[in-house]
């Protein structure tokens, strides 16, 4: 997969199709990005009525050009790219991005003609990059395919990103800031190379220290999973989804034409595949930052080094937020910082030196934290006071990072007289971030990559169960002509998949129930079945506790009358009566089977209370032990299962074990559009669980 | 309360007792600023041995600075200010601020300086701010008596701190970006003067549209809450509390030496006094920009305007996380964008007018939504694309909001392209943020200060209810020896209350109990009543529907046998024997007297959920009608109580009705720490409440 996106990122010499001699115009600004940013490689505009653009000799047209020639920018209008495309094939280029607009994003004829471009690049076994994108950017080589202002220094951050104009104010903003990247790639409408491909390709690469992905849409999102994981293992990705929100995909829909797939969805893709999720591009760039610049911290401990108490307050309320705690300082550092600060200064952590605190200070404080064993993490916050020096102080910082393995971060107040400092730190590779509330996420980010390095290295993909697969088969056959089935259904399934149902069966009239009754033995329950009622209890369909056959007689009569009364078009075709089953503690597990992404599985915490309190966990399948584990420890219901307030510890490994068994059924029968075991009832460690109604949907 | 603030704000003449002729020290940093920003009054630098600072005349001490004089600023040691304050008070000033760090902040010896202080301001009617502040700005006249480098300019935006630290930060952002303020109070450690105070004055001033404000810990908290109320009702207020959590109440306290109340009094404080609560300090500025320069909008509904999808959908994210809609455009307008813009361009909502929109494709956008009925709000979004001139877009906005009476909101992303229209933009007092991600706050609050109109002016402070009052004094009399209170004695405090309490009575022995269960009918429950068992239910010290004598003696043993083989300290009184409830939906009442606020009234959804979810509720007494009903809506019990999923309505009216006989008791009972009535069992409409336990704790 690498080889063939290398030329996109490494060409010997590139075609630019419809260079314009025009400054004015986006095409002779790729000539000026490509000239200017030390390419060695050779560049070609090609352009059939003129000599030269920027003193390069201009070329009639893409066969013209010589070797070598691996990579072609296209950036003519859209009607005239399929011809244009196949003049590369035919040239033998293997690597093409399309800049120019005109595509999918106008509508079914711009479709038609994208899927052309799709069409002859497979023929030529070409990969290309857009349409309707801005190019790409290697800061290695110099590499600037794009019309965009400037290119950022370089560094660790591989940035990929599915709209252009991202890219572009990116740009802006880091260019300013110093902050260095390693590639910058604007993938457009996505014809062939997608964000999948991209993250693959940036995760073998060297440069690269983390990875960070401005996404609208996810099409292929199996691979993404996949890939994330893999590449996740290697780097940090951190991940930023835009259209969360209806009026969000509503924008993201109306600008890309593609679909955005579910929240639930993504999200649960996104934390399955160890990604970071932020919702502000701000932050993305602020954890990017600190990731590719700090080393690994060996713990949560952070101190942090001020010259006043109130953004020192903010920061340990943000890092607080995001796990990472206030180191308790060794008692040798704190006697060093007694006998060496302001007699006032307090040497607890948060060390505050108070304002008139200056380089020296700073210094000394710095190499103390760094040296205390209690501390993993330093933050030396400075805020502008009237006698301190920010660019000292900042050199005074640098001093002692340079020969620390902890992380240094640090947050420089203020804009106006901080300039300086600012470019002395960057220069130096020390993150800044400019206001102390924005310390939190990156730090606790650092953090997060060391919390279970063990988990990072065993991992089964998936645990399997052993199905009677004869019993499975059979209860297909059986009912795999209907689309909805209700509990009647399911139950038998449930029973073929080794999970415990409640007693009972169905019963089309009142004899047939009673001889149930009598021999599942009282109180037993009545639940109406008919095709028209999918929620039982809210139209009364149920009667608990019946305690015998006189109970049964007139439950059974009184049910049937009250709903033919409500809803004279449902069909009763009978009653479930199933044994009245003990209290204990209702969950839900199933599954709903996403487009884009598979089978999703949920669990959540009992009753109404997964409604109300959204108090769910999904994974995709197939999922092993661990994740099954992970799944329970998301919700509440942790605490209700581990034996809350006095209650018994719940059977937790009965309940891995089913959600297990619902992993493997939904692997092995893609036709379960949905399925959920509602409720399935927990009790006391060692007495299992039990199901007592479902329902499922087949394709 | 305005009068006696007013010189610290527009003295005729100040004095600078300390005032150094060395330009590196802070006291000459405050002479400079009194001289350069047009400050009109007076200056008067206090120094025996100078002769001039800056060209301005030195006197010798404070008894020789002539008339008019009427604000000192104190700026030498410690231990010397209580003297220079008696000299102020004896010159007749009323008002000083003392700048010099050394009192409270440093512990003991240094409160007990501050303390003198106080009183000799007290003795001479004098009020004091600081000590440890670096002073005040009014933008106004230009005094500043701050050594803080550069002034705001002026604006609507009144900002207080109790960190000099984070004004400092501040002004060195606002300046840059030309962020107008009307005053910059720094508070330090607030021996006299504190943010209500500050509130009050900000609220009566013109200048100020909007106040911010920085705190640490809140001393007055009664006061704070109705002076916020007040003011709120004026003017927005924004706050930022410095140590919500643990670590950062460190920080904070080791700062300001004052300690943090708790963090649910604070935000419920804050909520309850209609304040904006946030939590970063970029969020307070940029609410604050907003909501000064923004006219108020008649709805909710936003129309944005950008040359850039992703932007777009970033931003419209964030505006739904803060209930802004995108409007749907009318068809006019719609018609019209279709003819004007580029053809591609998409003119739903957001209109995305594509990469190459200039200033004539803005300014004509902007015009169609700022005439449609149909949008509140416009937003104009700019991404740096390469061939459009940042300011002609800002020229071209500003063209349109001069007359317009709508909000205008702009986001230009970037840094390095944008400077040149960020400064048009701000001088035409049009706000303008750098991310689009940042937009979904601050307009959110814009919308939120006109939600309910209404409300703000229809104000019962509390809902009364008329007691047996002889009936709760008996009942005092009875008990107030005791501290701590279980189910039998506050069952007779709510049937004295008129609150519904479940049929039963306290068994010292089985024979009583047998007859209780007679005169009350089975089932019963029993319930065990021990001084040294405080959770019944979770040591099985309870006992459910039993249903006859035979079963009331079994359980009787089985519970008193089982209790004392666990905790054989534990002695038992006997049980409780009540009348066995019918089931409901079960809540929890209740209040936690803080002592920074007062009484803390709590709403919470039932049994265990309240504490695994957090679905819980408080306002200060006293509240009223609309306050109940504000609380439950605020839980998720709102959708239980509403009917969820087929359930009964619940009686809320009763509900309402016993939180407010609780307020009631609170407010007139202070010896009352702690009371809670849970569970509160509730049934469907008209037939009321239940109580089925309660808690009390007596000071």
């Amino acid at each position: 997969m690498k080889n063939d996106l290398e030329p996109f990122f490494n060409p010997k010499g590139v075609a630019i199709v419809g260079a314009s001699t025009n400054p004015a115009k986006l095409s002779y600004g790729i000539v000026r990005n490509l000239s200017q940013f030390g390419y060695k490689g050779k560049i070609y505009p090609v352009n059939p009525s003129a000599e030269k653009i920027m003193n390069l000799k201009c070329f009639p047209a893409i066969q013209a050009v010589p070797d070598p020639l691996d990579l072609a920018i296209l950036i003519l209008p859209a009607p005239a790219i399929p011809q244009l495309l196949e003049d590369c094939g035919k040239r033998g280029i293997k690597a093409a991005t399309i800049i120019s607009g005109g595509f999918r994003e106008i509508g079914t004829n711009g479709l038609a003609l994208e899927n052309e471009c799709l069409r002859i690049a497979k023929t030529f076994q070409m990969r290309v990059i857009g349409p309707n994108c801005v190019g790409t950017m290697n800061m290695g080589n110099g590499l600037d395919t794009t019309f965009i202002q400037g290119m950022p220094s370089i560094g660790g951050i591989g940035f990929i990103s599915q709209s252009g104009a991202v890219c572009g104010g990116i740009v802006d903003h880091v260019v300013k800031k110093n902050i260095g990247f390693s590639h910058l790639i604007s993938l457009g409408n996505e014809a062939d190379v997608n964000e999948t491909d991209m993250i693959e390709y940036l995760g073998q690469d060297q440069q690269t220290r983390v990875i960070a992905v401005y996404v609208e849409s996810i099409r292929d999102g199996r691979r993404f999973l996949e890939v994330g994981k893999e590449v996740g293992r290697i780097k940090p990705i951190i991940i930023l989804k835009a259209g969360r929100t209806s009026s969000g995909a509503k924008a993201v829909s109306s600008h890309t034409g593609s679909l955005a797939g579910s929240q639930a969805a993504y999200s649960t893709a996104f934390r399955q595949a160890g990604m970071i999720e932020v919702n502000s591009l701000e932050e993305m760039l602020n954890i990017a930052l600190v990731l590719d610049l700090s080393p690994v911290p060996k713990g949560n401990r952070v101190a942090i080094i001020t010259n006043a108490g109130g953004p020192a307050a903010l920061a340990s309320d943000h890092l607080a937020d995001n796990n990472i705690i206030l180191a308790e300082l060794s008692s040798t550092t704190k006697q060093e910082l007694r006998e060496r600060l302001n007699p006032s200064a307090q040497v607890e952590n948060p060390i505050d030196m108070l304002g008139g605190a200056g380089a020296d200070e700073y210094e000394f404080a710095l190499k103390e934290v760094l040296m205390d064993p209690e501390v993993d993490i330093a933050v030396p916050i400075l805020v502008p006071q009237a006698l301190v020096n920010p660019a000292e102080v900042a050199n005074a910082i640098v001093n002692q990072v340079n020969h620390a393995k902890k992380p240094v971060i640090t947050c420089f107040m203020g804009l106006e007289s901080i300039v300086e400092a600012r470019e002395i730190l960057v220069d130096n590779k020390i993150p800044m971030l400019d206001y102390p509330e924005k310390l939190g996420r990156p730090i606790g980010s650092l953090f997060q990559r060391i919390e279970n390095p063990d988990e990072i290295t065993t991992i089964e993909k998936t645990t399997r169960i052993l199905f009677d697969n004869k019993k499975i088969a059979a209860w297909f056959k059986k009912f795999d002509h209907q689309e909805v089935m209700g509990e009647y259904e399911t139950r038998s399934l449930f029973d073929a998949m080794g999970i415990p149902v409640v007693a009972g069966d169905f019963a089309p009239d009142l004899k047939t129930a009673q001889q149930i009754a009598e021999r599942i033995r009282y109180p037993v329950v009545l639940k109406i079945v008919s095709p028209q009622i999918l929620h039982k209890s809210e139209i009364k369909g149920v009667a608990l506790n019946i305690g015998d056959e006189k109970e049964l007689n007139t439950a059974w009569n009184s049910i049937a009358k009250q709903i033919q009364a409500k809803n004279s078009n449902a069909h009763i075709l009978g009653f479930m009566v199933e044994k009245m089953a003990r209290p204990g503690l209702e969950v839900v597990i199933g599954m709903k089977r996403d487009p884009n992404f598979g089978a999703m599985l949920m669990f959540g915490s009992g009753g109404i209370f997964v409604e109300l309190f959204k108090d769910v966990a999904f994974r995709f399948a197939p999922i092993n032990r661990n994740d099954a584990m992970e799944m329970i420890n998301e919700t509440h219901a942790k605490q209700l299962l581990n034996g809350f307030r006095g209650q018994p510890m719940a059977d937790v490994d009965a309940l891995i074990d089913n959600l297990l068994r619902l992993n493997e059924l939904v692997i092995e029968n893609p036709k379960i559009e949905e399925i959920e075991i509602n409720p399935l009832v927990m009790y006391p460690l060692g007495q299992g669980v039990l199901a007592l109604d479902g329902r499922m949907i087949l394709s």
